[in-house]
C-alpha cells in the first residue's frame, strides 16, 4: 500500500537550501516524491514555488516524513484544519501532539490562519479562545500544559516559515556566514558585532547579555560594567557564580581569591567567595547591598543602579546561593523565557549552561552572538538552529574590552 | 613590626610535596620563615618532622599565610583552642569564619581534639553539643547555617591532614599518578579501573556513578544497565536529560530522535523526547512507569528493579522535567551530598555539571575516576584537589562497554 | 557596463545542494542571474537541468563568479575550448592559471573532452601530447611545473563534476551523513567502518592507514599490527615518531619510556627512543633490522614481513631520524601522493599533520575515515571537501582494538 | 643482592620540589633510600643539603633510578670520572650513552668539571679536545654523531642543575606560576608579557617569534609587522604557510582567498595562494621579491627590510613551497637550533609543529611564552620541562594587537 500527501514550498527555497533538504528528507526516510508543479525564481528577487506529492509505504512513515518536511518549511498543500485534542492531564500532552520548531508558525483553525505567539522549540501549541470569542495560539512548554488545554496534534493545518537567505548578505548576520571559526580576523569581526549592537540600540531594540563566571576571572568585568552603565545592555542572564565573583571582586579585589590587578596570590581559597555571599545574604540581597553601600562597583552594581533586569538562575554547582538566585529550575526557566522573548540581540559570553537555557527559548529570528574559547561550546550553541547566530572562538578576556572600545567608537561616530 | 607564629608539619611531608609547598607559600605571600627543628625521615617509612616560625609584616598578612599553610597541612604548633562565634543570622557566617578544605580535619575545642564530620570543601565548621554533653563538629554549607550556630573562626585549634603519598604506589590511584592523559594505553587503564571497582565491591564499598546524557547518545546505556543489574553500582547521580534519553531509548529505540542501532534518521526532532517525559508524568514517575510496564529496559529500569538509589538533579536546560527530577538546586545538592558522603568509589562519566556538584561534596580521600572526551573537563574535575582522582580522556561510548567487559572478567577470575 | 556568461548545471543538483550554492555564490559576489531554462527532476531518479545567465559589472567580477561556480559544478554552457599558456619558467604558472578542485574534471581541448588524470586540489592542469599525437591532461603541483608546460588558464572549456548525493544513502559514507560527532553510538559506528573495510578488501580495493604516534602510546599498536598481518592494510603513511615508538615498544616494551603493559615507570626519559633509532641506523634501516632479528614484532615488523608499502615522512620535530624516513618534504609529498592515488579507503588515525598531507592528494571520491580525540582535528580534516569522509571523535586506544575485533568478525561471517 | 650508590642534592631543593621528586622516584622505581646527611636551609636564602644512599636489587634497577635522579638534579656524591666511548659509526651512539636533560650540565672528565655547551634535551654529550689540548663538551643530536666521537656513557661524572625556585617570584616567569589558564585576567597577563619583552630588549637580549599561519588568518599580521619594524623581534621561525599567507595578504588583501578587511568572499579558492608562491619563485625568493617591489608590506617584508633573521621550515602540508623554505627536515632543524640557542625570550604563537621544534632545542633557562587558542597545544608545549615557560590560552587575533599596543606603551614609559 502506498499513501501520499501533497506539500508545497514557496520562497527563496533553492538558495536557502530548503528545497534540497526536503528532497533529501524524503529519500533518507525511504519515501518517494513526484514534483507536480515547479516554478523557478528566475532572478534573485523572484521566489520559487514547488508542489510535490510525497509517498511512503505506511501512514506512519508518511507522517514521519511530513513531520520532517514541516520542520524545514514544506507545508501541506491542502490546508485541512489543524486537529486539536484536550490535554489528558496537567503536564501531559495528547499522543501525536505537534512539537514546534523555532521558526515563525501559523495554525489553520476554524477557517483562519492564527499566528503562534512566543514561538520556541519543542513546545506544544495550545489554542485559546478569548472572552470576545477571538482565538489565539501560543506555545506551551510541557510543564505549563494544563488539563483540557486544546493542544494541536498531527501536522495538518500548520504552516512553518524557516528564515530565508536574505537577498543582501552584508553584515555579520548574513545567512550561513555564521559558522564558527578561530581563523577569522578577530578584530574586524568584533567591530562588526559592535556595530550590530549599536544599531540594535539605535533602533530601540533590546540587548540581552548571557554571561558566565569566566568573564569575571578573565578580567572582562570592568568592560561589561561600562557597557551596562552606558545603556547598551537591557538584560543580564547569568548565575549565582557570575554575580558572586563580580561582587567579590568589588569587595576584595579578588575573584576566586586571586588579586585581579597584579595576579599575585593565585591561591585557591574560596573563603572570600563564601563570605561575599554571606554578607549579601545579611544585607538582604543585591539591591539592598547596593543601597547599603556594600557593593560599590561592578556589573551587578551597574545593573541595579541602571535598572537593568537581571536573572540569576541557580545550579547544583552553586555556593550559597545569593538571595537573588532563583533556585528552582522551572521558575528560573520561566524568568529566562521572558528575557529571551524580549531580546532582539543576544550576546552569549562564555557560558554553555546559561546560553543553552536562553537559546532554547529563542525564535530563529533573534540575532545571536556566541563567544567562547572552547570551539565545542560555540558549535553546540550554533547547532540549535538559529540562522541568525554567529559564533566566535576567542578569549572573553580580550573580547569584551575590545567590544566595549569599538561600541563606544561606533557610538561616537554617529 | 613583625608578627610571627610557629607551625608544624609531620608525616611524609617531603615526597608528598607538602613541605615544598609550605616554603613556597610563605615566599609567595611575602613572609619569611625560620626552621626551628627538623628531623628528616631517613628512609621511606620514616616520617619527617618540621617546626618553623613564620613571620610577616602585619597580622593580616600572617593570617593569610597561616590560612594557606593550613590548607596544605601545616598546623599551629601550640594548639590554642579554636575560637567560635555564634552565627549572626540564618545563612550568615561570622567574619573570619574558618573555611574548610576537603582533607580530614580536627578541631581543638574545650581541651579535646574533635574530628570534623562530613568533611567537604568551602564549608563552615559548627560545634554542636549533644544532650549528653558530648561535643561534635561538622561541616555546614552556607545555606544550612542557622542563627546562633557555633561557628569556628580563625585558624587556631584546627588540624588538617592532607593525604600523603602512599608508601606503595601501585594501582591506578597511586599518588600523583593521576593526572590526565590521552596518550596512555587505554585498555590497560580501563582494566585497572575495572579491578578497582571489583575490589571496592568485594570490600563492601559503595560505588556511585555520575552520568551525563552523552553516555546514552554514544551507545553505552546497555553496558551501564548491565553493571547496575549485576550489582556493581550503588548509586546513580544524573539529571533529567540522562534519564529521559535512557527511557526514550527503551520506548522508541531512539535517543534525541536517532535510531540507536542503525543510526539512521539522525533527525533533530525532539518530539519523542517530550512525549517520553509526558508519558512518565502521566504514569506518576519512573518507578510507577516501571511497575506499569511502560519502561522495560535501560539504566533507570535497572535502578528501579535493583533498588539502586538515584538522584536526578534539575537544570535550566531541562525539558519537562520528569516528576522524579529535583528542580530546586539546594534540595538537589542535599540529595547529592548524601550520595557523595556514602561513596567509596565515584565514576564521573561525561558530565561536567553533575561531576562538579558531586565533587564539591567529596572528601579528598574518596577514590574518583573522571572520564570525558574533553580534556578540559577532566582537568577541571581533577583540579578540585582530590589526591585519589584519576582522569581519562576517552570516548564514553567505548569506555563503558570495555569497562563492563573487564569488570565481568575480573569478577569471574576471583 | 554589464558582462555576462551562460552556465549549466545538470544532475541531482537540488538535493546535492549545488544549485542552492550556485545561486548563493552569485549573490554573495555581487552578481545577478537569470534562469533561462529549468527542468526539474520530478522524482528521485530524475536529474534536474538548469541553464542560467550570470551577469556582473566587470569582467573581473564575472571571472571570479564563474570561477566559484565552477568549483561547485556549474560549467559554461558554450564549451569554448580551454586556453593554454606555456609555463614561463620551472615552478612558475602563467597568470590566471586554472586551479583545480578535487572533483572529477575534464578539459575541452582541440575539439575533445579530455579527462584530467590524478585529480587533486590546488594544482595546475597540464596538457601533454604523446608521441602518437594522443592528448592527455593531468594535474601538476606547483613544484612539478616545468618551463613551457602547457598550462590551462581561465575557466573556459573545463567541466567539473562534484559528487552528487547518492540515491541510496545507507552505509557510513552516505552523503552528508559525514559530519563529526562525539555523541553518536560509538560501537555501531565502528562496526560500520569495519564493514566498509572488509567490503573494500573483498572488492580488491586498496586500504591506506595514516597513523600518528598517539596510536602506539594509547596501546593500539598490537591491534593495528594484527590488521596488517591479516592483510587488511595495503599501505601505511606515517612519520619517524610513529615508527620509532612502535619499534621501541618491541625492543623495550616501552613507548616514550613507559612500560606499556603495567603503565609503571611513566618517566619522561627519551633514552630508549634515541637508542632505538641509533640501533636501527646501525642495522641499516627497518627491513634490515627485521632481517637481522632486531625487530621482532609490531606494526613496522608486520609491514616488512607482509610487503606492505610504507612511507615515513620527516618533520622538524623528529629525533634521529630513522634511515627509512624521507627527510625532504617535497620528496615525501611525492611518495605520499602515490599512496593517496592508489587508495580506495583511507583511515586517518590520530595525526593531523600526516592526514592533511594525504588528504591534500585525495580526489573527492575516495572514502575517508578520520579518527581523533580532538574534535578540531576531525573538523579540519573533513573540511577539505570530500563528500565521502566521515569523522569520529573517539579514543584511538579503544577504537583500533574494537575495529580489529569487528573486522575479524565481519570477515568470519562471510 | 643489593647494590647501592650515594647521591647528593644541594640548593633550594625543598621548595623547588627536587627533593620530594627524588624521594618519589626511588619509591616508584622500587628502590630504597637512607638519608645519610641532611642540613635544612633554615630560611628562604639558605640552601639545603642532602646526601642519601640509594639501593636497589640489581645493578640495572639502580642505574635506572640513578638516571632518573640525575634528570632531577641529584648527582653522584663521589664524582668518579665520566666514562666515554667512541661512537661505533656515524649517527650511532654507544650502548648506555648519556641522554641529556635541558638543564645546565657539567661533565667531570680528566679531573676537571667541563660545562656542556649548547645544552638541549635528548642529545648525546661529546668530549672534544682542541688543538691546544683544551677539552670541551657539547651536545650532539643523533644525526650529528660521527664515528669515533667520544660519547659520554652512564651517569657517572655528570652534574645536572635544574632551575630552582627563584627567591623572588614576581613577574610572569615566577617559578611554577606558569601553568596554563584560560581563566586568568587576559589583559593583565598580556601587559606582563609586554613588559618582559621590553625588558629583554633593553638588556640587549634576543627575541625569537615562532608563528603559525593562524596568526595571519586571525588578522594579527599588521601588529606583528609593527613589532618587527620597531625592533622588538630578532628572529622569526615559521613555515612556508605563514610566509605565503603573509605575502598573499599584501599582494591581494586576502588570506586563503578571504578579504581580510571586510571578511567578504570567504571562498575556499587557494588560487591566490598558489599564484603568490609562483610569483615569488619567479622573482627568485622573498628578499628578491621585496627588492623588486613585488612585496611591499607585511611580516616577511619587515623581516627583509630590517635584517631580521628568518627560518622557514618545510612540511609535508606545504603548497609550493617558496624558494626560501628549507625542505629538508634535518637541515631545517639545524637552522632552528641556531635560532633557539641565540634566543633569550621566545614567543610561540599559534603553531604546535614549529613550537615543538624550537622547544626541543631550548635549554630550560630560556624564557618562553606559549599562546594558542587550544589548551591542549599550550599544555603540550609547557610539558617540555622548561621552568621558565608560561602558557596563555587566548585568541592570537586579539593577543598580538594587544601585545603590540602594550609594548609600545611600556617602551614609551621608560
Amino acid at each position: 500500500m502506498t499513501v501520499s500527501r501533497t506539500v508545497e514550498l514557496e520562497g527563496h527555497i533553492i538558495d536557502s537550501g530548503m528545497m534540497g533538504q526536503c528532497f533529501g528528507i524524503v529519500m533518507d526516510l525511504g519515501g518517494s516524491f513526484e514534483v507536480e508543479e515547479f516554478e523557478v525564481g528566475r532572478h534573485k528577487d523572484a521566489t520559487t514555488y514547488c508542489r510535490m506529492r510525497v509517498s511512503a509505504d505506511t501512514e506512519g512513515d508518511l507522517q514521519t516524513i511530513v513531520h520532517e518536511l514541516h520542520q524545514n518549511g514544506a507545508n501541506p498543500a491542502d490546508p485541512r484544519p489543524a486537529s486539536v485534542e484536550p490535554a489528558p492531564d496537567d503536564r501531559v500532552v495528547p499522543a501525536g501532539f505537534y512539537s514546534t520548531t523555532n521558526h515563525p508558525t501559523e495554525v489553520f483553525y476554524r477557517d483562519e490562519w492564527i499566528p503562534v505567539d512566543d514561538i520556541e522549540m519543542d513546545c506544544a501549541v495550545v489554542i485559546e479562545e478569548g472572552a470576545d470569542g477571538e482565538r489565539s495560539a501560543r506555545t506551551k512548554v510541557l510543564n505549563a500544559i494544563r488539563e483540557d488545554d486544546l493542544v494541536v496534534v498531527g501536522e495538518s493545518g500548520i504552516r512553518v516559515k524557516p528564515p530565508e537567505r536574505p537577498r543582501d548578505a552584508s553584515g555579520p548576520f548574513g545567512f550561513m556566514q555564521g559558522g564558527v571559526s578561530s581563523e577569522r580576523p578577530s578584530e574586524s569581526l568584533i567591530r562588526e558585532v559592535a556595530e550590530a549592537l549599536v544599531e540594535t540600540k539605535r533602533d530601540g531594540g533590546n540587548v540581552l547579555v548571557v554571561a558566565g563566571p569566566a568573564l569575571i576571572h578573565s578580567g572582562a568585568g570592568d568592560a561589561l560594567a561600562d557597557l551596562v552603565r552606558e545603556g547598551f545592555v537591557d538584560g543580564l542572564s547569568a548565575g549565582n557564580g557570575f554575580a558572586t565573583h563580580d561582587i567579590e571582586r568589588g569587595l576584595y579585589g579578588t575573584s576566586l581569591g586571586m588579586d585581579m590587578e597584579t595576579m599575585e596570590h593565585p591561591r585557591k581559597g574560596h573563603k572570600h567567595h563564601i563570605y561575599t555571599i554571606s554578607e549579601v545574604i545579611r544585607a538582604g540581597g543585591i539591591p539592598e547591598a547596593v543601597d547599603a553601600g556594600l557593593i560599590q562597583e561592578g556589573v551587578m552594581y551597574e545593573c541595579v543602579r541602571n535598572d537593568v533586569n537581571y536573572v540569576l538562575a541557580g545550579s547544583i554547582r552553586d555556593d550559597g546561593p545569593l538571595p537573588d538566585t532563583i533556585t528552582d529550575a522551572v521558575e528560573a526557566q520561566n524568568a529566562i523565557r521572558e528575557q529571551a522573548h524580549e531580546a532582539d540581540l543576544v550576546l552569549m559570553l562564555s557560558t554553555l549552561l546559561h546560553s543553552v537555557a536562553v537559546g532554547n527559548c529563542l525564535p530563529s529570528t533573534t540575532k545571536t552572538v556566541c563567544v567562547d574559547i572552547n570551539p565545542a561550546t560555540v558549535t553546540q550553541l550554533l547547532d540549535r538552529g538559529s540562522s541568525q547566530a554567529i559564533g566566535m572562538v576567542t578569549d572573553i578576556g580580550t573580547f569584551v574590552p575590545t567590544l566595549a572600545e569599538k561600541v563606544f567608537e561606533a557610538e561616537a561616530e554617529q
